[in-house]
């Protein structure tokens, strides 16, 4: 593999000084793109762009040759291989979310379910082999899973949704079969996350979308755990180097205290925080990851340049800072003003850094 | 009017001693009960049911025959009259939710937008009036009203949704536009909410179900502002009775503070709060009301009553606190689970009162 070229995203994580602050957009290679588009219409649907690594690769490396401004390039995947793979059938209905052919609603089902053989999931390790010989060291390869308790909603609702009613209903009834769920999930995750970095992810986040759709007893005990969990059984170092793992709660900026707890190198933060306040709560425990509403983007470039500066300054001086967005950008971005996001970024973040 | 036989409720929002814990549930009077689906049946819709004083009153008083341990009724209404009020023309259609005919997004139509004349809602205060009579004092009767911001999301996108991305636009491309939608509309609900206040109403409720949606920064903006001056402008006293005013914004837990200064009495706060902890955040200022997951009503009586003593427990003595769901009830609840739910109140809750 060719050395490194822009190690400032992994440094910050780890709370290292960098020169800028340096930033990646969740879901930058998607939609609001129209390369992006054009792949998805030749691959034919979504889940083939997941499967085959030479698509992967293709829209993995669109964005950053559209925005040099970027310092991390992120997986082309999908949170749902992982249920995919430990046997419930994924599909997708045209105009309609993912859903699955079964779901873990009968406790004969759920005690059936077992951690999958990694083979399953080649196709992302290859994915992540190939995109990360095609980066050629210029910027580190993110790996990524949902979390046990995100991929368990889809388990038991067979669907995506708001209120997870079912799950909850599971967890607060009969918590014994969640927490056989949330076990094997966590241990499939742990070995999932540990092949990407073996296949040359240089850090690995966690995406625990619905965890805030938990009351703060509930977090802890179907969530936030099982994060742990799995955080304790991650390569820390691999091929010399290491690994920094982010975890990332939407939803989840009241319990950032416990999070910090969690072993995770950094957390990621949704808009709902002030990324300041955040860091006055965490102190020097972790990095943070965040946090601009991906709807600002869809105003002006006046308006984006003012939310940047105000992140920043909220901020405030010093390391540890990855600039993000809250949450994925939409595809009704002008990918204009996503620019507009990163050009600011690059201009007024150097002065935050400065010693 | 009969002179008021439980009281509980007024002087808990007011956090005066009480010898018990008050109970009342958001979405009492709803589709979980028999009873409301045989009057929405005969009532033929919804809309049908909230816009008749006969029907809004049969179903109000349901949930308390059923359940002799509610301290509250709330008025049988909709969030969406006012907006329909103001001229966007609600409409329903079969299996989906409310819709508009016309939105807010041209310079034009919002500029056109003004105060509606109160006569708009007569059947609400007639509603209101009806209900009271109806009540004879058993307990205390809350009006409510939608937050500005709340009411907007549905005016600017023309139906219900959870990422408002056009509102947002507005918001920060042409602020000066959302902020007239605002403004306008935060003095409609002023108006709304006194009328309901002069025809019976005896505790306010604002419901903000989705300014948890919105930046820390952007919350102040255009949520919690609007629900200020609302409140700046409510009749505090009626016939010679405090009237408490709640503020409830969903998944606003993170701004307690700045809420408990808003001149609210009380705030509703939804389940991933930890009361407790949201006690010590806001001292004596406001009371507080909530916040058990309606999920938990879908399990078992055990595991219903645990939460219940749990919610008690770290709410703990004294003053303050009017138990609630941390948002509606689902229509899938066993009623008896409900009960379970009041009766555990009932007898667990003394014990944080006694001198």
């Amino acid at each position: 593999m060719s050395p490194l070229k822009n190690d400032t995203f992994l440094r910050a994580l780890l709370r290292q000084p960098t020169p800028y602050t340096p930033v990646w957009m969740m879901r930058q290679a998607g939609r609001y793109l129209p390369e992006y588009r054009a792949s998805r219409k030749n691959a034919g649907s979504f889940m083939q762009l997941c499967q085959s690594p030479d698509f992967a690769t293709e829209v993995t490396l669109q964005p950053l040759d559209r925005y040099p401004q970027l310092d991390a390039a992120i997986l082309f995947s999908d949170i749902l291989t992982v249920p995919d793979a430990m046997g419930l059938g994924l599909y997708f209905e045209e105009g309609e979310g993912p859903k699955f052919e079964r779901t873990l609603q009968l406790e004969e089902d759920i005690k059936q379910l077992s951690v999958p053989d990694m083979t399953k999931l080649q196709y992302v390790f290859d994915a992540v082999r190939q995109i990360r010989h095609a980066l050629d060291g210029r910027v580190p390869l993110i790996g990524f899973s949902g979390s046990p308790w995100t991929l368990a909603t889809y388990m038991v609702e067979g669907k995506g949704g708001t209120d997870f009613l079912n799950t909850k209903k599971m967890g607060y009834g009969r918590p014994d079969l969640l927490h056989h769920i949330l076990t094997t999930t966590a241990d499939t995750v742990t070995q999932y996350l540990n092949a990407q970095i073996e296949a040359g992810a240089q850090a690995v986040m966690i995406f625990d979308s619905w965890g805030g759709a938990l009351s703060h007893a509930a977090y802890q005990e179907f969530s936030l755990q099982y994060m742990q969990r799995i955080i304790a059984g991650l390569h820390k170092n691999y091929d010399g180097q290491k690994i920094p793992c982010i975890m990332f709660t939407k939803g989840g900026g009241l319990w950032l205290e416990a999070q910090a707890n969690s072993g995770a190198d950094a957390l990621g933060l949704d808009w709902s925080v002030d990324i300041g306040e955040a860091r006055r709560r965490v102190g020097d425990q972790v990095a943070l990851q965040g946090n601009m509403d991906p709807a600002i983007l869809l105003s002006t470039p006046a308006a984006i340049e003012k939310e940047v500066a105000r992140i920043l300054a909220s901020y405030g001086h010093g390391q540890g800072h990855v600039f993000n967005l809250g949450h994925g950008i939409t595809q009704w971005t002008d990918p204009e003003n996503a620019l507009a996001m990163l050009a600011a970024i690059k201009q007024l973040s150097p002065q935050y850094h400065a010693t």
